[in-house]
């Protein structure tokens, strides 16, 4: 792990997306979600990940107490909370304690910084708010926690009241904090205003440790936040993908490769930057949002050429219309009208499954692939249904079984909950089985159906679990008629695998990706 | 119209929406939809509209034809093009002839200020580019047109060969262009580079009008922009929603306010700002693009809270966590509902509906709403519940239907497609519709149904239609026992509104929030 000040050129990268991140309109991330993307985090090498503020949900809680639970390689988990109120000493507040409770080794405690705040919003004296600031940073430090000082609208402040803006911070560093964090709350600060701020601050606190906390309500979080490195700040906190409360937070996805391959900095090992589109993505699914698709180095269309003179510019020399190689950040180069997505993925399947590209089944199944793919399938996160696709081609599989005759049934009366029920038919070799299970919902009646029927023939199914269930319905604008994709992920204990089906169905749609899960992990191979 | 130096502190506005934003993945506007937008933005005071490029396909020629039928209040239309071809005079140059022929006041042509690219993507010589642009200029010039000079790659350019960069410029000064544009055409440029190269050409050729060209690969394209102006050019080139190719070019929508509230210079006339949302959600609307919820200025969520902490500010003072009045752009505030929100945003919904908080039916919402957050309901994409919770809990709400029975019948046989019917029975009032309907999968027939049955009750019901239907699996462990949230959001042509329904059968979280949907838009105020 990175120390503070280990190096002259290293910029720290501070992550909030579990926190500030889960500010943004219809971002909602459960505690285990909010593992998931942490361990992410640190094998990307982030230095620091807030994790969330224990004082205000019991949530935030939950991830401190799970994520104990795993080593981590790179990251240091920081809590976030505020100082103490006005009025009440540190040791007596219960939002401050409970940062104590975190059991972290970090926290990131934020005071006000603006005047105006301090007699508007938080009704005390300007006086009682340095006290604020002071002792409780003092408190954390005496139990042994490194402090960040996020200095809440402190652009805004510097505007009002530069003199009390600089006391605030200098009450900070004086209790000891470790670094003093800039923060542009509300967003609007330009970009010449916010290296102002930072120089002046770095030229009358020499020698602490600064940091950035940037928002995007002018359209310019990232450029602020790169513009404060090149006044001096070492840390620089963001989100990835830039979720966040309004316009959200200064974009990670962007800050990254913006300051190690545009201005030399180390930031993340170098090496893993080629898993930032990866990154981006799995953040968008686990918040079950939509992918930008413009989205500066990551986005699909991040390297996409539409222009024919761009294209054939292209074909000679990349540099001529593209500011990276996208190779560095693990995207690929798009040429529009000719729909090349998937095919680099695939022909690394087919060289596992030792399948010719150029023969008539190898180029069957691309077909196939370019067609599901235009009708939403998304293999990415299905490799299990993508595999199932190659070896059908190929000669010599068979199918484990096939489905002759669904019915589900569902009812509901008066306030009673819905009972559901499915009755399957399926072919198992020579065999008809036909049977019948109830479940909590249609898909679960179905799921249940499924292994029932299977279980007699295949007993290895009972090993086999659902361990997740996504939806996503692909064209929102036609409200309950709109194609909606089904992912899910099953695990036998060895290895998880992930299928998909998409359909204005989603029964039909589960039905598709619940039939290839199993019969995926039916694979002798899969076996255990 | 503003014409050309006019006032010092004019920053003129040239749009590019028609031609580089349609170079954007997904982006297609017919003649017809430019023609709209085109008078649209008229109407919002934009100085240039940039309609297309004549010479290279015939939709744009036919935009020039149609909008000369228009008289056009304050833009003017300028046609794009490329200089002429190497070894080519200009009169013989097809693509310089099509912008005579498209009947314009003003061109803007690109030329290469780059030397690499004049070697590698032109593969002619940097003398035989400087003839090309001097003598392109000077064509059009004589032809009595205002000629803009892009520069394409400039500041690539700039930094490879700083002084063939300037001697490209200087060769389309010479021959009369009314103004230079310097262009960051990979996009790759950070904000500081910007202002010096700008700083440099300033100062280089003192009195000509300098315009500035971003795209946003870095995510900075706003902000390159701002640096432009603030080094002293006086056009700026960009797109409504930043829509162009690959990650877009300048969004106008956050350039423009950024200028005219944070740096005080005339634009539009600022009274046009409060179209600015207006226009931004039009432009989508054209382009049939979904708008982007946390966008800048403009979008639903720009101004929208969710922190309990903000939200007790902002009832006190609203500058305390916005950068600007929504309603400056015609925006609205907005307060999100969610567990991270405390009592106050409650009381908010509580002002506006005059529900007192310390009643005992404000006391038993706000448990209620904590019960139904703690189960996975989210109340922030979903007023229209919110508000009917609201209601129930004061005196004097009557349900406009109560639901009976409900069963759902899907079935599916070999290859077929699943068949979906849904029966239903209401009470309304004291009558009772016992009714059925198919669907396109099992939500979709049970929105069919509710439709029927309130139909002969509710006329105004054929009017609401679903614009939206989201689902999200809250607790993915489970796998397909697992939580489903479901929202919904609705419109009657004058709003819109959103409902939610959870629970882990998916069929009963869709019925809560469709019943919420229909018995909000039957709210007596809702009635259009």
């Amino acid at each position: 792990m990175s120390k503070i000040g280990d190096y002259q050129n290293v910029i720290k990268i501070y992550d909030t997306t579990l926190r500030d991140g889960t500010q943004g309109a219809g971002v909602c991330l459960s505690a285990d979600d909010k593992v998931k993307i942490a361990l992410r985090l640190d094998k990307m090498g982030f230095h620091y990940i807030e994790g969330g503020w224990p004082g205000s949900n019991p949530k935030d809680m939950e991830f401190f107490k799970r994520i104990k639970q795993h080593q981590l390689k790179h990251s240091v988990i920081t809590a976030f909370g505020s100082t103490c109120r006005p009025g009440v000493a540190p040791a007596e507040d219960v939002n401050l304690n409970s940062l104590l409770e975190a059991g972290v080794q970090a926290t990131a405690i934020f005071g006000k910084a603006w005047d105006f705040h301090v007699t508007k919003a938080l009704n005390t004296t300007l006086e009682e708010n340095l006290r604020m600031v002071r002792e409780s940073v003092a408190y954390l430090k005496r139990h042994g926690l490194t402090v960040f000082f996020d200095a809440e609208h402190f652009f805004d402040g510097f505007k009002a009241n530069a003199a009390y803006a600089l006391s605030v911070l200098r009450a900070a560093a004086q209790a000891g904090a470790d670094a003093l964090v800039l923060c542009d709350t509300n967003g609007g600060s330009l970009p010449q205003e916010i290296y102002e701020a930072v120089t002046r601050v770095a030229q009358e606190m020499p020698g602490l440790e600064l940091g950035i906390h940037a928002h995007n309500d002018g359209e310019m979080a990232v450029a602020n936040t790169i513009m404060a490195v090149q006044a001096g700040v070492t840390q620089v906190q963001g989100t990835v993908n830039g979720l966040g409360e309004r316009c959200g937070n200064a974009n990670l996805c962007s800050v990254i490769p913006n300051l190690t391959f545009k201005m030399g900095y180390q930031t993340v090992p170098r090496e893993n930057l080629v898993y930032l589109t990866e990154l981006s993505r799995y953040v968008y699914e686990q918040a079950n949002l939509s992918p930008v698709a413009n989205q500066p180095y990551v986005g699909e269309s991040a390297f996409a050429h539409k222009g024919g003179m761009h294209v054939s510019a292209l074909l000679k020399e990349h540099g001529t219309y593209e500011h990276l190689a996208p190779e560095l950040v693990g995207n690929t180069r798009r040429v529009l009208m000719s729909e090349l997505a998937g095919i680099s993925n695939l022909l690394y399947k087919y060289k596992e499954l030792n399948l010719d590209k150029n023969s008539p089944e190898g180029r069957q199944v691309l077909e196939q692939l370019k067609n599901l793919e235009h009708r939403g399938y998304q293999f990415e996160a299905a490799e299990g249904s993508l595999e199932l696709m190659l070896r059908k081609a190929m000669n010599g599989y068979q199918e484990p079984f096939q489905l002759a005759s669904m019915r589900l049934i569902l009812e509901m009366r008066e306030q009673q909950p819905i009972h559901s029920e499915a009755v399957i038919k399926l072919r198992v070799g020579d065999e008809v089985v036909h049977t019948a299970a109830e479940g909590n919902g249609p898909v679960n009646a179905l799921d249940n159906a499924l292994r029932k029927a299977l279980e007699t023939f295949y007993p290895e199914v009972a090993k086999m679990r659902l361990s997740d269930y996504k939806v996503r319905v692909l064209e929102e604008k036609v409200g309950t008629e709109a194609q909606v994709r089904v992912l899910i992920e099953t695990g036998n204990g060895q290895k998880t695998w992930g299928t998909v089906g998409v359909s204005t169905n989603i029964i039909e749609a589960s039905w598709q990706a619940l039939a290839d899960s199993m019969a995926y992990g039916l694979l002798p191979e899969n076996k255990i």
